[in-house]
């Protein structure tokens, strides 16, 4: 049987995460030096840990934090990871695993391991951090350590500082380092976007596959179901980088359906459009392709107004985005595109501009037009230090207003069509 | 297109959790009236809440706390539960969700929704907890609050006691419930054993698939990937029971084998075994099925050997248990047959009696026999309160030491072959 996929996922190389702790240590040592403050001390993370279903034994699949997995691609959980600022040694410190581990979840890896597959100076166990840190400390008085600590502007959760013991041994400087890796994480090197790339890849040819095989009378997570065996079996991404959102008829007004309370359950009926918001991940990095389409194949009037006054706000801003555009400006690009479209539809009627000021616009889009992205689905860096969000209506949803960077990840977010055209259906 | 199913996902009877609360209360009572104590007060549980990836705005998909759902089924985050013990009534406490709900996650359901679906007899928001619950108390003083707290004997973690604005008001028992719920779950109804029959049902038709396709060259990753596929296609299951173990080769020694630090990422070789253990979940209720075949269709001479020692185990497993027949007992006779076996295919030498004096079967089945299914795969009340666990080889890995009864809900997971034949190969 030919498969029905042309892509294999590609190796993984480890020496982007070598990368990406050079471009940390570049950064903050000339943030440190900026300030006049001494090149030493290391900076300190704790990767995530395995977490349990409430009280059970039920072990939710592992996936890593995405800091940690940005600075040392580890896949397991339970590590720290360090850096020699003064040295740009690296150091990974790894769960002391129990005799019984091998018998129940598998062989008890040497630390030669780790230090090869991550490309690391050095693997160390949890329990020997204050020891390690202090013997390779080279500067004066007592260590620093660079913690990570700082709000994500999308969830406006904290990340949790490292904590381990012996840290009462150490100065700790919780604010420096979360605005410098954030930033870090903004531009993507090639190696990274060679994975974005992938994900992008195997998640668009899921769609097709999707698309392919959509019938009125199924259910909607039949197609998340066909969407991700299609990105895990050829393509080899076990996580998605959000939960699947397969919203049909009025649901596709919905911007992130699909969740428990709303979990893909409704059965496709004839005239339908389907909106298909689905994304996988490899490798960590992420991919998030929104398409839409009539289920039965053939548009109705009003919802060929609607996807073509999308697709506009979409060729529009593809044309128009490039390094040193402000992403403000293209989320006002689409909106104007959409209004005049709706206008010439004669579903609105008066002045484009006008309705621009009233921010009539965000009636139908009144979500942010995009954002970055890259190890998360909404990436780091939306709203450096000293940024603020709009407080304007759609305005206000942007995750990021930021000027275009070349490297920069983004996604671009267009789903008014089928809010629009559901709600008025 | 023939479905490759034979089978339909069955309608989901809400009548299941008002058995299950009658279940609760007639035990309650019971246990109330034994220790002389009045029938007064309210049993109340949280349900879960939607959890965040570390800091990001990234949720996980949510599933709801197994007591909860035992007891209300219902899917949505945020959600609190109350029975009355005097008179019977339920009532579930709903969160109360911004107007912004609606255009991001789905129309916000009036209570009415909730009484119906969840065939509750009050639904009132979480904010109005202690108001409800002192107007709807018949008893004199403070009314008691039932709470659940109670270690679970499969992870040692202990269950969260509900918290809410006003608790203060009431007396709060953290003593009573936990035994007496846990020990609830362990008797299934008829329409929850339906819905694990189902649960089996698409589980061992998604393994019969699995086996039609497992090829080698295959990544064990794409077993998985077929497995859920077909159980989400056609049998609508969401999840799966516990993370899928596809193990070939050594692998299949590892009993845990599958989760982020062993990803199911090994490449099928010619004269491999595979042992596949993977169960979908329908409605909150679990299936956990083991089976174990060669990948190329042909055992080796002493791969026959092992699974035949483990196929006789099985089934004298399987023809002696029965309501009155300890589960300890059953552990040692398919430990005996296999090492009967393995005595006779020369594989041991000396007295079967001796080496069952001696443990040594441990060494071949490090883990129990079988345990608890339900709501949680290593379902609630493996070791009721005054049991205790062995501490010798093998039987200290039991979960449950129990006379069996009609109506548990058990697993038997005969794995040895695969470990024996691998640990050898």
């Amino acid at each position: 049987m030919a498969s029905p996929s042309s892509l294999t996922p590609p190796p993984v190389p480890p020496e982007l995460h070598v990368t990406n702790r050079e471009t940390l240590l570049n950064s903050l040592r000339r943030h440190l030096s900026e300030s006049s403050r001494p090149l030493y001390g290391f900076v300190l993370l704790q990767g995530g840990e395995e977490q349990n279903r409430y009280d059970t034994d039920h072990t939710e699949l592992f996936r890593q934090e995405s800091y940690f997995a940005y600075l040392f691609g580890v896949r397991e959980p339970g590590f720290y990871g360090a850096i020699d600022i003064a040295t740009g040694k690296s150091v990974l410190f790894a769960p002391r695993l129990p005799a019984e581990y091998a018998v129940w979840l598998g062989e008890i890896k040497p630390l030669s391991y780790f230090k090869e597959r991550y490309m690391v100076s050095m693997v160390h166990y949890t329990d020997e951090i204050a020891t390690v840190l202090h013997d390779e400390y080279k500067g004066s008085g007592k260590p620093v350590l660079f913690i990570l600590h700082g709000i994500n502007t999308d969830s406006d959760l904290f990340s949790k500082p490292a904590e381990f013991q012996g840290i009462d041994k150490f100065d700790t400087d919780l604010t420096t380092l979360h605005p410098v890796l954030s930033e870090c994480r903004v531009i993507k090197s090639d190696p990274e976007l060679a994975l974005i790339q992938f994900a992008n890849d195997i998640s668009s040819e899921a769609h097709v596959e999707v698309m392919r095989k959509i019938r009125v009378g199924m259910y909607e997570y039949q197609l998340e179901s066909m969407f991700l065996h299609h990105t895990y079996m050829y393509g080899g991404c076990r996580h998605c980088s959000y939960t699947c959102i397969c919203a049909t008829g009025d649901n596709s007004a919905v911007l992130h359906y699909g969740h428990a309370a709303a979990p893909n359950d409704r059965i496709l009926e004839d005239g339908d459009l389907a909106l298909l918001d689905m994304g996988a991940e490899y490798n960590f990095y992420g991919s998030d392709i929104t398409c839409s389409y009539p289920v039965n194949g053939k548009f109705t009037p009003d919802q060929a107004l609607i996807y073509n006054a999308v697709l506009d706000a979409h060729n529009a801003v593809i044309s128009t985005m490039k390094p040193g555009v402000s992403w403000l400006d293209m989320h006002k690009l689409a909106e104007k595109v959409i209004l005049e479209s709706l206008k010439r539809g004669r579903i609105l009627v008066g002045n484009v501009d006008d309705m621009m000021v009233k921010r009539l616009g965000a009636v139908f889009m009144p979500h942010g037009l995009g954002h970055l992205l890259g190890i998360d689905t909404h990436d780091t860096g939306g709203y450096p230090k000293g940024t603020e969000r709009s407080k304007e209506p759609g305005l206000k949803s942007l995750r990021t207003t930021r000027e275009l960077q070349e490297g920069m990840g983004t996604k671009s977010a267009l789903k008014a069509s089928h809010e629009r055209s559901n709600t008025d259906n």
